[in-house]
């Protein structure tokens, strides 16, 4: 995408927006994260879904009231259709983390111009980090964020949510990848898409996620300078398939996609 | 270990400095955080032995000004010996989450008495997290902490810093209790522990582990209401196998012991 100053001063204006939404959910998030102890007698997933369809509801409502043309794909309330401009949210990305008390659960708010990723907002509800990306500008705490300039895959940092992701053929790409890196590491969820974006890792290997799950990361890991697309090189999309590759650097998404095809 | 109001009263005392040395070391470990990636050209442990180092040194120093005849045992440096009492300690417990900017990181100080576990404290410097325990109160940012009454394997929260730990003999019990378990998560070195003392988790299942690595942890988990043993079900000692089970109860414990042992 070519950036022109129109661009990046209308995507600053969306992320203002996202920005406000991301401080007016991160209360809910919070005030269920951590009790679930309390829920879960009968069900480990209820206070979750609670906590989920809470934010996700706020959001869609704050986002039809300022765009209504405006398209939205949540997870849990599905699809709205609108004009050129889509908001793709995950109120919870770490369902796992959140439910066992681990801090590193996000929310996750992304905007799609005509199907493409735009701009994107991670928010750590526990920690209080936040990482926000547009063309040409992704940020840490207000600061200018940068992938680490790791260009091969034995100098790499891997990480990736959980080894029990990949079945069957997706096994052994992933053990071919991970095994070939300097260092492989687990759990994260979204969080690591911030690791990796602010140069702490190098490479992630995911798969079985769906749009909501990585179409805000793009953003922010293409404008600091990273790559993300699907195993097989191709940008990712809302038909993407949820096979998901992100790099520091150019050259290293290469050589990793390479070790893929094996 | 039976509790006095005496042994309770010197275990406070004990605790208080332990969280005054957390208090001083906790600066140290923030200071190396995330700045990984400048030292890391080289050698991705140079920093890390530096901040380990470091905090050691200082730990040592303090523990050994305020009780000149106590033992201390750290990863870093070895063991001086002493009389009844040892300190066994660990600076920074999470290499790899320190050195890829993953903030789950811990420090730990425990005591032992007459080689038995007595108190230990996780610091957590960059959540700003603590837990403390000694027989009779685990305390999590000063508050009790319980674990959860999850008396079912079945029902059980499984945590594991990562799979790729578990070689040869240990594979096959950490495949049957794992997936015995409600759900499995990887990640989070001591932190784990910390989520199964307040009960956010309920079982954790570990190996290769050395005794500043669970000492401190021994009596957080107990007086929490948990569990914590070898795989043999014995109680964790400096001559312990290194292979770690924890339980959010005793009878969960009991069952996941015959789970290990098929």
């Amino acid at each position: 995408m070519v950036l022109s100053s129109i661009a990046a001063e209308q995507a600053d204006a969306y992320l203002a927006f996202a920005a406000e939404l991301a401080d007016e959910v991160r209360p809910i998030a919070l005030s269920y994260f951590r009790t679930a102890v309390e829920f879960t007698a009968k069900s480990d997933d209820s206070p979750v879904t609670v906590a989920d369809r809470l934010i996700e509801a706020r959001l869609r409502e704050r986002i039809s009231a300022r765009y209504p043309s405006h398209g939205i794909y949540g997870e849990e309330m599905g699809v709205k259709q609108g004009d050129a401009f889509t908001w793709v949210i995950d109120p919870i990305d770490g369902t796992k983390s959140f439910i066992t008390g681990f801090p590193l659960f996000g929310t996750l708010i992304g905007l799609t111009c005509d199907r493409q990723p735009f701009c994107g907002l991670i928010d750590i509800p526990a920690t209080g980090e936040r990482w926000i990306g547009r063309p040409g500008l992704t940020t840490y705490g207000g600061v200018r964020s940068r992938t680490r300039d790791c260009r091969r895959v034995a100098d790499a940092r891997f990480y990736t949510t959980s080894p029990d992701t990949f079945a069957d053929a997706d096994r052994a790409p992933f053990e071919r990848l991970s095994n070939a890196a300097k260092m492989r590491r687990f759990g994260g969820d979204c969080y690591i898409y911030g690791l990796l974006a602010s140069g702490h890792c190098d490479l992630i290997l995911e798969t079985g996620l769906q749009p909501y799950d990585y179409m805000a990361l793009v953003p922010i890991l293409e404008a600091a300078g990273g790559r993300i697309t699907d195993w097989d090189g191709a940008p990712l999309s809302v038909e993407s398939s949820g096979h998901v590759l992100a790099s520091a650097t150019p050259a290293l998404h290469d050589e990793a996609l390479a070790i893929i095809r094996g």
